[in-house]
């Protein structure tokens, strides 16, 4: 029996200067370029087997088989890699996320970055990082990001060979996350859907991509100075941005539930007391805390007092993909 | 003893299409046409006597005499009537408010119009509705709406004498509002100051005011078929749009709290069972719920299983200004 195969991880990323908008559906370019903080605690690992042996494509996550949606995904993604290496195998693909999936925590982001980084070992092409940010971007947009660890941006570029992502900062420095899990429910409207109203009925839409250039310039020079009150006011304004963007919408798209605006207000409470602590939202009712890692807990903390220790994950600055 | 007395009532007003920055401060001429509803059970009463035997102004308000900030506001205004009728004597001016002040729920639109119509009659000057509108336009934007009951349209205009309310609709059939005071404090960041930040910082501005314009024509088409789906809609997503065009702002503006987005997801919910109701929200977390008036018990039992009855106020379709 001849099998190829290839194992790697991949962590997930929080943007925090957003992508919300394609400008090409099918080769995913975006409409601006963004950048997010790459987190240890939260990844996919994904095995892919490439089996003459088998008649289809399987995917399984987390133990289980997935439906058809899912899988034909999954293979319209594996395609890429069997028409550049020119095989014409079915594969075998495990997933194991540690990520929340479907929660806004972008599950999808390190999903299709760890199926990139096992797909490229499976079928021999070697790809190298770049070029590997280039096919997962293809996959899932935010997946482009999580080729890389700390600061990462990803470049809208011209063309699809020229859209890719571009470590910024290594991010070993006093720096991380707390997410809150509002709900870990699936959201009802997905980031693809939700993004494609957006651009078509937003009358904000023209102003968020141009503020979101303004935004991330300003962000490279604070994470040069490694200023985290400047990275973090940024960020908390540049999700706000996008979010007004998507209120714009016709019909309006509101992801936002009570418990996301608690958070908003002991993130407030906590900065008038001194603490330097940030919030961004994606497409779903989830918030995320930009913070020093160091002052983690102390957020931690205050968050119990309204919500579970299990809807609380504290994250640091993590790694790109590994290979396993 | 020669004195002038004017006693007169006005009512509240809540905009369906919002009054969100001024082109000229100090004329308060805004940036867009609004649409307003009034209604009849939120109301101010004021009494005003100008007295040559008094030695400056006084205000009172529900019986309190006021501070010498809001008292300045209240002779500001009284000067308007002085110039024009050419008097010299001061006032004592006496309000009573049926509408929680500064809870978002527009108690200066009542406040001023009800202090524009008792300061006509007690002046002498005999002012129209027309420039009444003018006069209370200068005390608080949304009190020029006052003048008139049902659906008023507030007309921008190009100068001082030119920025004034038209009655659209004289809001005589099936329709109200159910009103939730999510929270009765005084909100943090006044309209004056939200809505010049807004203006002066928010990369959505210009987009706001484009689409509150299209928003205006197509409610008055709605207005007149009184096809109230249409007409909440449109309401829900311009107010939306006020508050996302706030999000934009530096640093960003979020008047929600919590049960400001409970409250959006009950009327979601109601809407689904085939109830037509729609949500509007101003500089401040209440929410004004648009129904069929004779919805409004449906609607105000299914927000009594989250909220206090004192909390929840019905309102029909309230008439203009009166003489008493």
């Amino acid at each position: 029996m001849m099998v190829k195969i290839g194992r790697a991880r991949a962590h997930t990323n929080i943007a925090l200067i957003k992508y919300w908008g394609k400008r090409d559906e099918r080769l995913v370019l975006p409409m601006n370029s963004s950048l997010s903080l790459t987190l240890d605690s939260l990844y996919t690992e994904t095995e892919v087997v490439f089996n003459r042996d088998v008649d289809m494509d399987y995917f399984y996550l987390d133990g289980k088989i997935q439906d058809v949606e899912s899988t034909n995904r999954v293979s319209r993604f594996l395609d890429l890699f069997r028409n550049a290496a020119d095989m014409g195998e079915f594969a075998i693909v495990k997933s194991k996320n540690y990520v929340p999936t479907g929660a806004g925590l972008a599950s999808s982001a390190s999903g299709f970055a760890a199926l990139a980084a096992a797909a490229n070992i499976a079928s021999g092409l070697n790809l190298d990082d770049r070029e590997l940010s280039i096919y997962a971007r293809q996959g899932s947009g935010s997946a482009t990001r999580s080729i890389y660890g700390g600061f990462v941006e990803w470049r809208k570029g011209i063309d699809c060979w020229d859209s890719y992502a571009v470590a910024i900062d290594d991010g070993k420095w006093d720096i991380g996350m707390v997410i809150v899990i509002v709900n870990p429910r699936e959201k009802r409207i997905s980031s693809r859907e939700g993004m494609k109203r957006t651009l078509h009925t937003s009358p904000f839409y023209g102003s968020w991509v141009e503020s979101a250039k303004e935004d991330l310039r300003n962000i490279k020079i604070a994470i040069e100075e490694r200023d985290i009150e400047s990275i973090g006011r940024i960020a908390e304004s540049n999700s706000f941005k996008m979010h007004a963007t998507m209120l714009g919408a016709n019909p309006p798209l509101l992801y936002w539930e009570p418990e996301t605006i608690e958070v908003m207000e002991i993130v407030h409470e906590l900065r008038e007391q001194g603490l330097p602590c940030y919030f961004t939202m994606d497409a779903g009712p989830n918030v995320k805390i930009l913070c020093r890692l160091s002052d983690a807990e102390r957020i931690r903390s205050s968050l119990e007092q309204v919500f579970k220790p299990e809807q609380i994950i504290v994250a640091g600055s993590g790694p790109g993909i590994a290979i396993l």
